[in-house]
């Protein structure tokens, strides 16, 4: 795995408001899209089944600071990494680039959980998708807590 | 101004996801409804004309902790208290909180921005809508910036 | 039942596009938000447990009219009204006033189904269900299709 | 111009509902995107600028049916023709495959208007999109109305 996931994505019309701009509660929206496809190019998906539990991962954190507007029909590199592995929690960084300038940064912390019907208890993560992940750490040289 | 505003708000069906929660990203939408309740409460809103000017206030960061999942047509009170505020800008604090007990919490920080067509400048903040926000904060005792 | 059920929603920031109006799409939202509100007001849920089978109402069919632009913090009534109850399907038709003038105009046609994981099977309607659809109807004057 | 145009998307976390599907409002989302990259596909964009005007294409009629449910991760083609060009409108219908079968299929009419801060006004389409969009419904025989 690279050092960093990238995904290109363009700017809807959806997803502006009437300032003309992106609105800031849809870069998290973007995250999460960086997120998921980072999970289907390391073979895996977000919504997994490990040993009878069905995994998922809520979010028990999430941040964003916004440097420039972003407007319609922009294309930003969503520039994701992986920061931190636990146990039961990953936490992801995600950088917006537009034109290789950085417009903002974010982060999405999300433990490892088993899902029945909208309930969730944590879980130690599977061991084949703890290993993906420190992997993915290991490859752009992040500290990896145990 | 009462030590804090409270919006209810009940959680619709498009904002669940597959895994049968509030999506993540739309506690920022909801900390954005409470903020702009907040701002009809005192008697402003929040894109208004001063000087001139078109006012708006874009984001320049905020996060969000989750503490218990939000299933759909919960009623939850957003419970909003102005923390911070500064020649160009305001921070909000939101609580979500479900039948008494604490479910999410964030926060908003955002500057005082002359808007033209999707750009933005940051203006020293309105005389008459500083004074409105810093009543609220004194009202609850928070620390003022200046 | 009255002949018409009416939820008033403001219309939110987050909710409007670079046009500056309510995005088109997100009248369709508002359409379920007055339906789900409807479902309630009849002592019901949109989801609901009837012969060990979880009924939702999976949409077949939705359209909209659109006569004049709707801005942020605009307040809708929205006036539903059950047009068409069959053994299976239910017709709703929504009007979206502002100030008593009709803004737009549509239509959601649902179908009666047992969910379960995301997969949906057609079943006769739950004889409860349907004997309040049906009062909500007469109570209008609409034509009953059997 | 191709007898159609297609656009190829994925669906999203944050698009599908506690249903475990996407959510009958997104596909109106996913119609408009398809309509802004056929836009970008003839060299124009769906906001543009003529005579002095600025060129936009507010929303008349729109409806969708739906004939399988949609879950996340699935590919969808988009397939958007042009089926009508009018002196003030244009229709879209925009038919939804998955694996080359059609699981929904919607329209969307608009009209063309001078735009200026959230109000619109009619205008004859401009002669240069006019021609673009009349070429396109030409090369798949539509029939052109005047």
């Amino acid at each position: 795995m690279a050092d960093e996931f990238v995904l290109r994505r363009r700017v809807q019309f959806a997803e502006t408001d009437l300032a003309g701009v992106l609105h800031f509660a849809n870069y998290f929206r973007f995250m999460e899209e960086a997120e998921h496809a980072f999970w289907r190019a390391i073979g895996e998906g977000v919504i997994s089944e490990h040993g009878g539990c069905r995994i998922s991962w809520p979010r028990v954190s999430t941040r964003c600071e916004y440097f420039a507007p972003v407007h319609f029909e922009d294309e930003l590199d969503l520039v994701l990494r992986v920061v931190d592995v636990g146990d039961r929690s990953v936490t992801y960084e995600i950088e917006f680039r537009r034109e290789g300038r950085r417009v903002a940064s974010g982060q999405i912390k999300a433990v490892c959980c088993s899902m029945s019907d909208g309930a969730f208890g944590t879980v130690p993560m599977p061991k084949p998708l703890r290993e993906k992940l420190e992997a993915s750490v290991a490859a752009h040289g992040g500290a990896l807590k145990r």
